[in-house]
């Protein structure tokens, strides 16, 4: 027996009508390329999404068609988000920050239409295009006043792309499971994997995502996302800021700008924002380097990789809490977020600093279980560490057009590749990822504990941790550091320094320091890379 | 194009599994006819809850069935909402407030093969129980030490019947689309109709209902709903309690005593709590008459009916916030919430008392219009009023078994039976009942804007307006009035005090004083009854 609820259909559009209609006051402020403080409210913001929608009919996509997008984060990205899903395509993100031949796989195996381009990507752009198949025309995210000459084909400016259309369009009723948008996740192995989103998912995940456990956003909120719209939709803030009227700042291609983000947080009075480690680094960088403060700035999420308890500490002198998120391209990307909780404050200082580093408590509609080598499900204790095996609305079930390869095992499980323990209370503490996590003697040694561990010294500027093998125990630590400038780093300190903070046979029989460690496009280290420069480093 | 995301269903299932396991430690506190403090831990919940689901089996109830509960708020009452859902069965809340013959009809209707009962109404049940023709057995809410002695056939004792089963249970897939559970409107006319809810509109009503917009529920807050568990799934808070990990309180049959109700919010630290205008009127009724303080509640949401300004401000003078709330059992119930925003502080105190009397705004999710007698849509100014029609997730989109009674038009909107101004952002106000407004000489008359307006002269202590019929103008307001104990109030003073506060024209001819003003069994005014009362009175 069904209930006798109505079939409403969870879809980008829903958003954008409740936004359009009760938040319609509410502020969108981008820099651009092309404007240092461009304002506008949502209202604003829809009546252009619609005439960009009838643009879009006008060219004469097709339900399902693939649009590129390669542009920072700024409003006119954001009205593709809307202007290109609720017409019905699929908004592909790409990220300009890959190697070219990267994008150009990414664009030819999605088939993308159309690539709509900040006019920075336009040389890029004109070298690939040959090589771009499907593409049939190029608009770029500009006015005409500042329009490149350019040798792509069938190329438009945005604002004279839009100009003569209609500011009214009848938006076509979809359904729930149809895909919005589409991500491809850059592994370190292997060609990107497109990864697509459907409406319900995205829906789904923005409702979730702004509920107090996780992000707790309200229409009194100014968010700024600096994680970029390219990856994983801005960890879903370009849709649940609309939902709720939060005000967005957009800081456009000044992602890792300290002085750019200084400015933004405070002329718009930013009170929470999101990012990876590097960003704040930059941003705590210059804090400290002009003495100037950023008192709006209550909270940020850090996510896409650990982000360090020193880092956490300098912040914290900032009058910013960081809250660690841990979610992946496949999820949406949320499945953890940690907030402080009251019952924290009665916890030691030392037990705070474990608790606060972690990547947080699973979110409500994501299910999860941890699993031995065996597959045998493991205890949610803290201290068992297992393959992270997660479900839900908003976990991929497959990768675009890669049939043959399942993302998920028999019962239906999407295995994120992370090792992680978790506790009673469902915190998550992500340990390794599976493939560089270190076979030592049988047991696995967790190399981001160590990194973790090594980076409280003093002259330790970054750390990496890779297995490279030994002759007993088949594997065994390494530590890679490069050492903060000025400093005269010493070996056997840093490996002394470790003592007490991880268990006695975890600790790298040695220490090597290098001038740079190799990252990938999404700004991980590269234990692939690591691991290849050091192939010939071995244990006797 | 299908997006490549799992088909993860939402269910109830899904909200006990991350509740029991993310939020096991969570506390549940009752009182219950059988114990004046019973605590216990989600954890412990959920454990009695698979016991039952078991015992459930043993009794062979199909998919489907629906298990009635005549019952206060309590934990086995929570057991039962979640036992009898995810067991794939409908539970279905009855009112114990109704007229015998009202609940006769309801469990016969919806054709209840059991009834789960509190103790204190098994005399009822025994007089009804040869007219209950599906109804198999009967499980009466208490331990072996208190059940009663009683004629019912079949009859349990609910600790008994699930003691010997087993704490594990291998709970069924769910369609998310199935139905949950169940809800019977007692509108003033004809007989109740049945709302069966589905487990993704329950889900999905949870989720929006703990954002900061509208309940904004965390971990840390304790949750006290006052409003019944038989009257819209107490608002949904036994669902969104377990979600984000608050802490229940639950006050058994002690629903409007202000000792118990004072009692529970200090000892247990309740910070929110939900209810109807009479709770609140007793609340504050009990702590001006004693003295008494309530320090830990910091808001509370009013629904059900208006809330007279004057007793939001006598909650504010105990430290109490009142959020107006509006919805209806059709819409599970949620469809405003009246939050009080940062930019309303920069009104005036006329303002903002008139902004915080709302219904409130529009939460995502639902869908509003206003149309007038011609169905033409109405803008959203603030002023124009219309009839009320809704679309959305969690609203019925039919009654149960009323197949040939449609409940929505054929554009699928369902009219809620109010008249309604909402303004530019989404702030609704409920003007009047279509059925109860006053047609003025072919004008409309808000009859809750006259009550209001009457209800704050000191000697006023409730007040009612219906329209009466009128040689020149159709209908004329009637102001029907109890007078505060030991007051002498003078008509013409009441009536003269209403210039200003509403339209001149809107002023009643006349004024009369009564002893009593008859509600129906939900709390409300019956209009319905004042007409019949004064349908003799006539205007010349």
């Amino acid at each position: 027996m069904n209930g006798l609820m109505m079939d409403s259909q969870l879809t980008i559009t829903s958003i954008m009508k409740h936004a359009d209609r009760i938040n319609g006051k509410s502020e969108i402020v981008s820099v651009t390329g092309d404007n240092p403080l461009h304002k506008y409210t949502y209202k604003d913001a829809f009546r252009r999404v619609r005439q960009m929608a009838n643009a879009l009919q006008r060219v004469g996509f097709q339900s399902g068609d693939r649009i590129a997008t390669l542009a920072w984060n700024d409003y006119r990205h954001f009205e593709l988000y809307y202007s290109i899903s609720c017409s019905g395509q699929v908004c592909h993100t790409v990220n300009p920050r890959l190697f070219p031949e990267q994008i150009e796989y990414i664009i030819n195996h999605a088939e993308d239409k159309f690539v709509f381009t900040d006019p920075m990507f336009v040389p890029l752009l004109e070298q690939l295009q040959d090589r771009l198949a499907t593409v049939q025309g190029f608009v770029v995210m500009t006015d005409a006043a500042n329009m490149p000459e350019t040798s792509l084909k069938n190329a438009h400016c945005y604002e004279t792309f839009i100009a003569d259309e209609s500011e009214s369009f009848d938006w076509p009723e979809l359904e729930e499971n149809s895909a919005s948008s589409m991500c491809y996740t850059s592994g370190t192995t292997g060609n990107p994997k497109g990864v697509l989103y459907s409406h319900r998912s995205t829906v789904l995940h923005s409702i979730v995502g702004s509920t107090p456990e996780v992000m707790n956003l309200a229409a009194e909120d100014v968010v700024m996302p600096i994680v970029p719209m390219f990856h994983v939709n801005a960890w879903g803030t370009a849709y649940n800021g609309p939902m709720v009227g939060a005000k967005l700042v957009f800081p456009g291609p000044k992602m890792a700008d300290g002085d750019t983000l200084t400015k933004l947080i405070n002329s718009e009075k930013v009170n929470y924002s999101l990012g990876v480690p590097t960003v704040w680094l930059a941003l705590v960088g210059y804090l400290n380097d002009t003495g100037k403060t950023i008192e709006s700035l209550n909270s940020v999420v850090c996510g896409g990789s650990a982000c360090p308890l020193s880092l956490m500490q300098e912040m914290e002198k900032h009058g910013v809490v960081v809250h660690m998120g841990w979610g992946m391209t496949e999820m949406s990307p949320l499945g953890s977020y940690n907030r402080p909780q009251e019952w924290m404050q009665d916890g030691t200082q030392q037990e705070q600093d474990t608790w606060r580093v972690r990547a947080g408590r699973v979110v409500f509609g994501v299910e999860m279980k941890i699993v031995d080598g065996d597959n045998n499900e493991l205890p949610w204790d803290g201290v068992a560490s297992g393959a992270l095996l997660v479900k839900g609305p908003w976990v991929c079930s497959g990768y675009y057009r890669l049939d043959d390869k399942p993302a998920v095992d028999e019962e239906g499980w999407f295995n994120t590749g992370d090792m992680a323990a978790i506790d009673e209370q469902g915190y998550v503490t992500i340990t390794d990822r599976i493939k560089d996590v270190i076979k030592s003697g049988g047991e696995w040694i967790s190399s981001i504990d160590v990194e973790n561990a090594a980076m409280s010294h003093p002259d330790v500027q970054e750390a990496a941790v890779i297995g490279v093998s030994h002759p007993k125990w088949t594997e065994r630590p390494l530590l890679i550091v490069i050492p903060v400038e000025g400093s005269t780093p010493d070996k056997d300190a840093i490996l002394a320094s470790l003592d007490g903070k991880i268990a006695k046979w975890w600790t790298p029989e040695d220490c090597v320091f290098v001038e740079e460690i190799p990252h990938t496009a999404t700004g991980k280290i590269s234990k692939k890379d690591l691991r290849d420069q050091f192939k010939e480093y071995a244990y006797s």
